[in-house]
C-alpha cells in the first residue's frame, strides 16, 4: 500500500516547519527569541479529547511585537456529528488531528500581519480504540478507508494555507505574496491556484462588517483528491512557501518611519482581526466550544488592540487607500 | 385595557434613561461630552430588519476612556425561528425591540468597568404590517394577546439588569454594588433578587477560560410575570438603580495612585470582556448575525485592550486576589 497515510511523516514535517519558521523570525527580529510550551493533557470528556502541543510565542521583539507558532496534535474518541456535517459517515470515529497553526503581529504598521496554517486530518475505524498510526498495523481492516484507499471515500484530509493583512498597502508587497503562493501550488495543477485564492477570498470575509480581512492569499480544506503523497507534498510546498513569502516584505517594510497616526491604525484595524477570529473563524470556535486550550487557541489575538466608535478615514489618505485599492479581492498575481 | 403594554411610554423611559445616565456620567467625568450619534435604516432584508436609533459615545475623558449608552428600536416582519426557539407560536410574527445598552471603560484600573442593559420585547399578530402601538388599536383582535391578557401566552417581555467587572477588587464596592440591586427589586417580591443575582451568575460566565466576567449583578431576560404594569415599575427600578450603584464606586476611586502595572493588567482583562462580547454573549451574536449596526453593537468594545501569552498574576498579589476573592459568586449584599 504504498500510498496510505503517513501520519509520523505528517508530524515530522509540521515540527520542522514550526522549528524553521520560528528561526527564521528569530534572525529576521535579530534580538527576541520564541519561548516554547510544551503542554499535554489527559484524555477526557464525552467525546474523549486529549492530545498535546508545542506553543512557541515571542514577544515584545524589535521587529515583532508578538508572534505565535502553535503545533497541535490532538484526539478524540469519537467525533461529534457537528464535526462531520458533509462527512456523517464519520461520525462517532476516532481521529486525530496534527497542524502548525501561526499569527505574526509586527511592531511597524508598515509590515503586514501575516497566519499560515496546515493541518492534517485523520480518522480512524468505528471499533479502533486511541488512533494508531496506520503504517504501524500489520492487519487491513474491511471498514477502514486508510488501509483500503479506494475501497471508499477518504477519512483523511489536509486544509491549510496562508494570508497577508496590511495596515498600510504596497503593491509590490501584494504582487510578491500571490505569485509566491501562485508558485507554490502550480506542480499541482494550474486549476489550484484559482480555486485557492477565491476560497481564500471567500474564507476570510468579516461577514459583519463587510469587509475582506486582508488581500489573502491561499486557503484550501478537505483535500485529499491526490493521493496521500502528492496531497502531501502539496501541503509541504505550502508550508514551505511561508517563509519566502512572508520574510523579504518584513524586510523591506521594518525600518519604514511612523508615528501615532500610523500606530493607530495598525492598532485600529488589529481590531478586525480580534473581529474575524472570536466571530467567526471556525477552528478557533470549533477549538474553544470543544474544550481546547484556550491559551493556546488565542495565541493568534493581537498584543495590543484599540476599538474606536464610528472611525472613518479621511478620503484620500493612505489608511482609505487600504480600503479602496487593497482590500477589494485583486488578481495580484497576474497573468 | 388597563394592563396592555404601553409602547410610547417604555420608549419615553428609555430615552430619558439614556440621557440621565449620560448626564451623570459627563458631570463626574468632568470635562469630557458625549457625542450623539442618532442612525435610522430602512426596512430592507426578507426578515424585514428595520429600525433606528441614538447612540452615545463619550472618549478619552479624565475619568472615563470610553463610554458608550445607546438606544435603539428595532423592528422586523418575521422573527426568525432562531430567535424564538422556546416561543414556536411566535416565528413568523412582526415584531419590535427597544433598549438601552450602555458600557462604560474607566481610565483608572481602579475604577470597574461596569454594563447595564433594559430592553422591552413586543411581537405582533401574524396579520399585522408593521407592529403599532397597541394603544392605537380601537379594535381587539382575538390573535392579540397584546390585547387579551391571559388569552394566551404574552407576546411581550421584558430583560436587563446590570453587571459589574473590576479589575482589582474591593469588599466595600461589591457590597454596595449588590445590596443596591437587591434593594432595586425588593419591592416587586424577595424571590426576585437571588434569582436575578444567580441568572446574572450563570450569564456571564465565560466558559472557555472557566471563569466569571465579574462580580455580576443582576439579569433577567422573559419577564412578564407581573402583568404588563408592574413589570415596567420593575424594569424602571432596575435602570434607575444604575447610576446609585455605579457612580459612588467611581467617585470614590477614581484617584487612586497607579502605575504601568496595574495599566498592564486592566488592558489584559480588558480581554476577557472582548471575549466574552464576541464569543457568547447572545445581544451581541443575535445583533451581528441578523444583520444590525455593526458599529452600534461593537460600541461596547473596550478603547484598549492586550493579550498576553501565558500570563498568570503571582500568587498573594492584588491581581491573584481578583481570581481568588471576588470573581467566585458570593452573597455580597449580606442576609
Amino acid at each position: 500500500m504504498t500510498d496510505s497515510p503517513n501520519l509520523p511523516a505528517v508530524r515530522s514535517y509540521l515540527l520542522g516547519l514550526q522549528d524553521a519558521i520560528c528561526t527564521a523570525l528569530e534572525a529576521e527580529d535579530g534580538g527576541a527569541k520564541f519561548l516554547t510550551d510544551e503542554w499535554m493533557r489527559p484524555t477526557s470528556g464525552p467525546t474523549g479529547l486529549g492530545g498535546g502541543g508545542r506553543t512557541r510565542t515571542l514577544s515584545e521583539g524589535a521587529v515583532f511585537e508578538k508572534a505565535g507558532v502553535a503545533f497541535s496534535h490532538v484526539t478524540g474518541n469519537a467525533l461529534p456529528p457537528a464535526a462531520t456535517a458533509h462527512r456523517p459517515e464519520l461520525a462517532g470515529r476516532a481521529w486525530e488531528a496534527l497542524g502548525v497553526s501561526l499569527v505574526i503581529h509586527p511592531r511597524n504598521p508598515f509590515v503586514p500581519t501575516s497566519h499560515a496554517n496546515v493541518r492534517f486530518f485523520h480518522a480512524t475505524p468505528k471499533d479502533g480504540a486511541a488512533p494508531a498510526t496506520p503504517t504501524g498495523s500489520p492487519i487491513p481492516n474491511p471498514e477502514s478507508s486508510i488501509q483500503n484507499p479506494g475501497a471508499s471515500a477518504p477519512t483523511w484530509w489536509f486544509g491549510g494555507g496562508f494570508d497577508l493583512t496590511p495596515f498600510y498597502g504596497f503593491e509590490a508587497d501584494a504582487i510578491h505574496w500571490h505569485r509566491t503562493a501562485r508558485d507554490a501550488v502550480a506542480p499541482f495543477g494550474a486549476a489550484l491556484h484559482p480555486r485557492f485564492k477565491q476560497w481564500c477570498d471567500d474564507y476570510f470575509f468579516l461577514k459583519h462588517r463587510a469587509e475582506p480581512r486582508g488581500i489573502g492569499g491561499l486557503f484550501f480544506d478537505d483535500f485529499n483528491e491526490l493521493g496521500f503523497e502528492r496531497s502531501f507534498a502539496l501541503l509541504r510546498a505550502v508550508g514551505d512557501a511561508y517563509l519566502p513569502a512572508y520574510r523579504p516584505i518584513v524586510a523591506r517594510r521594518q525600518a519604514t518611519p511612523f508615528g501615532e497616526r500610523e500606530r493607530n491604525f495598525q492598532l485600529y484595524r488589529r481590531g478586525r482581526y480580534v473581529e474575524f477570529n472570536l466571530v467567526q473563524d471556525r477552528g478557533t470556535l470549533f477549538g474553544l466550544q470543544s474544550g481546547g486550550r484556550a491559551e493556546s487557541i488565542l495565541m493568534s489575538l493581537p498584543p495590543l488592540v484599540r476599538w474606536d466608535y464610528g472611525f472613518t478615514p479621511a478620503p484620500g489618505s493612505p489608511e482609505a487607500r487600504l480600503h479602496e485599492i487593497f482590500l477589494p479581492p485583486r488578481d495580484w498575481a497576474g497573468g
